[in-house]
């Protein structure tokens, strides 16, 4: 049986999950795609930490040797940040590897760019987890695209900042001790000012919007509003009159064609559709024409989601190749 | 530019919804798959009722006119019940046609059989109309297939029920006057036995369990109860307390592989996660291993929700050609 030779850049929560996916369904990737796949190298940024006993496996600190294995097919990439993993992904992509990435503040920003690269070179782009960690947002709008329009996607985009909200809700917590929480749990980054500023958010909303209208509004003109200044009074308070506050991210195409977008705090009846998701949950609902309104709610972060999306990418990907090769 | 030549089995509210969309999409549908459709025929009961003018569209009673259509490549059927369509769809998938239908009657019995068929002869069956209307689940569920494994379906699945207990809880009608109402609208079928007896959400069970778990449970074990014994007393005394009335079909997956399956209206309070779905929408939650609970709301029914899904899975299908094509 062929094996497909893979890289995964970043060995954090994400890149560790991915590892640990593609070893527990191992048998049923390979009797499904027809194709082993084999983990043949792991970018790290500390080759001194120990790591686990995986003796053909390559850890290094220097993308120039992943780049340099012949037969490189897949790259997973789960690096924080805009560089350099931008710039690794040009290179993969370059040397003819599809790429699977979960990373929304590059892509966000250079996604339509990679999207074309990878045209060009007759790879593929798998960017679900970048968006809403395991909710399958991308294939699924992706899959109503090809007979509706969209016209309005809403939603909370931000897993952290809802558990935060349903934490000092529901267990009085401070803003401050719900927030330590969700970095013990992994639902936050280290530095979380992404998560609490509305910045995350806007980043995934943005991508939802290249894939939707094929187009992004100007970042400056979008107002972004994060959570950290709700207090745990005005929560209560909101919640003794029946409201509860969601983070929500909104974008509108309107009959011009120009879009508007905003992310922001806002309160919510037992009516609102967001009003149940609770939790590190993550919801988007997609207005369209044909359609009417879907809604999607599940986990918006977390190790296994997120990186089961990207497996699923991988699936995906080659099974379109598998596909192929059956079909001719 | 080639040109795909499609028939439309059954020309009620779904056929002419088909019609419609092919219509309204034709250049969209031209630009992204590369292909033109042509609706060659339409297969109707009564051919002495007036029809709209469409002079190069053959209407006919007879399934034999149909089936003699030389390079016919698509049918797209929308029959209500078992018999005859099942006959037809062997027909056509034998005569090399994909099929793409919405019927449920006969895809929870036959559909396995069907796929088998269509494997055999190289051709696709796109099913996604039979199950939630517009909602993308069929596509949603292989999609988290491909690396998760579903533990419980549980789900609202006749959008017809839930616009009858909603209006009950809402608007104070009774029983009968909601039935009418859905009737008027074209949520429930003119024989609404199906849809208020629980049949109609088990037999759209049925076809999920085939994708899910690749089995069904058997029939006569599966306790499946309506919604006609509800009283607009209960409803409104259930809503005085805070609880609403759900019709909910639910399948699990034991761990000795054995399928536990159930259909009834259940009270739920606003914590659970069918309580703020409302009306004609239908609402599944898939429990996985890797990806939590993911959870799909939209339109359980109505005409163009229903038919965009089938006029989707033309797309999916006929996509997958196209790529194969090019990338040869």
């Amino acid at each position: 049986m062929a094996t497909i030779q893979a890289a995964i850049l970043g060995f954090g929560t994400v890149g560790q999950g991915i590892y640990q996916i593609l070893n527990e369904k191992k048998d049923q990737l390979k009797e499904s795609l027809g194709l082993d796949i084999d983990i043949k190298a792991i970018l790290i940024r500390d080759k001194t930490k120990s790591r686990m006993a995986a003796p053909d496996v390559l850890f290094t600190d220097n993308f120039d040797e992943i780049e340099a294995i012949p037969d490189l097919q897949i790259v997973f990439e789960a690096i924080v940040g805009e560089d350099p993993a931008y710039d690794y992904l040009c290179k993969a992509i370059q040397k003819g590897c599809h790429v699977i990435t979960a990373n929304k503040v590059m892509f966000s920003k250079h996604g339509l760019e990679l999207q074309e690269l990878a045209n060009r070179q007759g790879v593929h782009v798998g960017y679900e987890a970048t968006t809403a960690g395991g909710v399958p947002i991308i294939s699924t709008l992706k899959n109503i695209l090809l007979v509706n329009q969209v016209q309005r996607i809403q939603g909370i985009l931000n897993g952290t900042s809802n558990y935060i909200l349903t934490q000092m809700r529901v267990q009085e917590s401070s803003f401050q001790d719900a927030l330590e929480e969700a970095k013990l749990l992994g639902y936050a980054e280290a530095d979380p000012f992404n998560d609490i500023s509305g910045q995350d958010a806007f980043r995934k909303l943005m991508i939802l919007s290249n894939l939707a209208f094929g187009k992004q509004p100007k970042w400056d003109d979008v107002s972004i509003e994060g959570i950290g200044d709700i207090t745990l009074e005005q929560v209560l308070g909101a919640a003794r009159e029946g409201l509860r506050f969601r983070h929500v991210a909104e974008i509108v195409e309107k009959v011009d064609g120009s879009l508007h977008a905003s992310v922001g705090p806002r309160l919510v009846g037992p009516e609102h559709p967001l009003y149940a998701i609770e939790g590190v949950n993550n919801a988007i609902a997609l207005e369209t024409d044909y359609m009417g309104t879907l809604t999607l709610v599940g986990p918006g972060a977390g190790k296994l989601p997120t990186a089961s999306a990207m497996v699923k990418d991988y699936a995906e990907i080659i099974g379109k190749r598998t596909q192929i090769l059956v079909t001719i």
